[in-house]
């Protein structure tokens, strides 16, 4: 039987909730202190800062989405939990920098104050970069022993591509720097495409890489993690328009006070919502090769747009 | 024969300024494009972000670190070149987040502007994002077709853990958080040795994995990179307080007027030149089961002295 998505989910908090790198306390400490750390330790207020967004509230969707996506070739799920938590942390990484003041300068996420607002901006930074960097560390640790460590080269180069200059970083720099401009579709997509849908499509092409996937199937995971990408940020963006505070965990209505290149901001909510649905239909046919193994990535893209009426 | 240091150095400016996916123009860009970027490219102003800061003039020392380690055990040095350019990668991303103004607030960097004064400060940001994001990307890409795929994840695993929040991280948290306290001999040991020393011997011990090293040489390797970072550390503690502007590329005093945790702060410019001195003669001590293959890295110890007076 394959995991719900609430059991996948409390597996993968599980084992955020438990990095031994990070400790188990939920203090906030934002002091160092006046002694030196003990070595192989991270100090204060670093490992505070990084824990405190990390075990924020959240969908975990990326880490879901890498063990679903090696769920649809092998059983032993568990065994790539430290690639799964690797995703979360890029993704908090992206959060906790995407929120600072040159960037887009909020001060509330999943419902509690930024990392920047509790820390401090010098602190925000270096835990922004001290998850990306445990990340990696993480990845590569768990692949000292694998037995098949070419697969789990081609699943971290594919995670540090999607996440990096030509993907993620990428998006990320044209959100910034075209704020306010006068939106086009081909910046949009490009934007939607990078800053949102790589780091969706990367979890199931490495979940599917590091379950031994062909070439042919590797290609439909990107499809489908391309398409329920896009259809997320359109979500997105549209609860941002409608505006629930308490639904996002973060200020809304900032896109149209920021001039960002929305879908709803090009071609209006209304066609926002039936593109969304297109896209979602686009992600359940990428799966059709994988059968009946694909009911639950086929059942958690149709789940995306309930979020929105 | 090896390489000289300048022909070492050559090479590797050879290939950090032949990136493909940074371009070959140094004209800087700061704004983006008004139409999309080209799929697999790097958008400006990214591209032209992260090629600054990494093409300003520099010692190359981290790279030419690992190509020498290597060289201790095999003669083609010209293929871990990828990984030798990933650690400069990582040394610029570190410097260019370490001047922002919400750490450092430096404006000069290797003699110019620092890359938020050029190209602003959510830029910056994303540059240093981008660069660390590379240096991985790098790697990764060069270990896909390699002979020894787990050497090279060793390899990456050092680095990642030297760069990382129990390494150069840890540091750059307590060289922030701790100016302008009292400063102690354990503090300063602590920072020096992460904030400084863990970049230096990251390269040597990954240089001599990727060479199919023994534990026993790669412990060697460790501990000249300690050393030599260490004392590294202290005389450019002493070049700041010396003062040469045109020396160091970088404002100098800055250290006192920031309260930072220094060697000379502690004991005093003298005892800083013996620790230094002593450092270096653990570090020639340190490669004394390499033999004369070692000359190359003795040489270089012992050159860092020849900095300060």
């Amino acid at each position: 039987m394959e995991p719900t998505y609430e059991e996948y989910k409390a597996a993968v908090e599980a084992a955020l909730f438990h990095v031994t790198l990070l400790g188990n306390t939920e203090e906030i400490v934002t002091d160092a202190s006046l002694s030196a750390p003990e070595e192989g330790t991270v100090p204060q207020p670093l490992r505070s800062a990084m824990r405190y967004s990390l075990t924020l509230p959240g969908k975990r969707l990326r880490p879901v989405l890498l063990l679903a996506g090696y769920h649809l070739l092998q059983a032993d799920w568990l065994t790539v939990m430290p690639f799964a938590i690797a995703l979360e942390m890029i993704h908090t990484y992206s959060l906790i920098h995407d929120d600072l003041p040159a960037l887009d300068n909020d001060d509330l996420r999943r419902g509690k104050p930024t990392n920047h607002i509790t820390f401090g901006e010098n602190i925000a930074i270096l835990a922004g970069d001290g998850l990306y960097s445990l990340a990696f560390e993480t990845m590569l640790a768990a692949s000292l022993t694998s037995k098949h460590p070419q697969h789990a080269i081609a699943a971290m180069e594919e995670i540090a591509r999607r996440a990096g200059v030509r993907g993620m970083i990428a998006g990320q720099t044209l959100d910034v720097k075209l704020e306010g401009e006068t939106p086009s579709a081909s910046l949009v997509n490009y934007i939607h495409r990078h800053k949102t849908a790589d780091l969706l499509t990367a979890p199931m092409v490495a979940g599917l890489t590091l379950a031994g996937a062909s070439e042919a199937q590797k290609a439909s995971g990107a499809r489908y993690g391309q398409a329920l990408g896009k259809a997320f940020q359109i979500v997105d963006d549209l609860l941002d328009l409608q505006g629930d505070v308490a639904l996002l965990g973060k200020q809304t209505g900032m896109d149209v006070q920021r001039g960002k290149m929305t879908w709803p901001a090009v071609f209006g909510e209304e066609n926002a919502r039936l593109e969304a649905k297109h896209l979602i239909e686009e992600a359940v046919d990428a799966m059709l090769d994988f059968g009946e193994k694909a009911e639950f990535l086929r059942q958690l893209a149709q789940g995306t747009l309930t979020r929105v009426n």
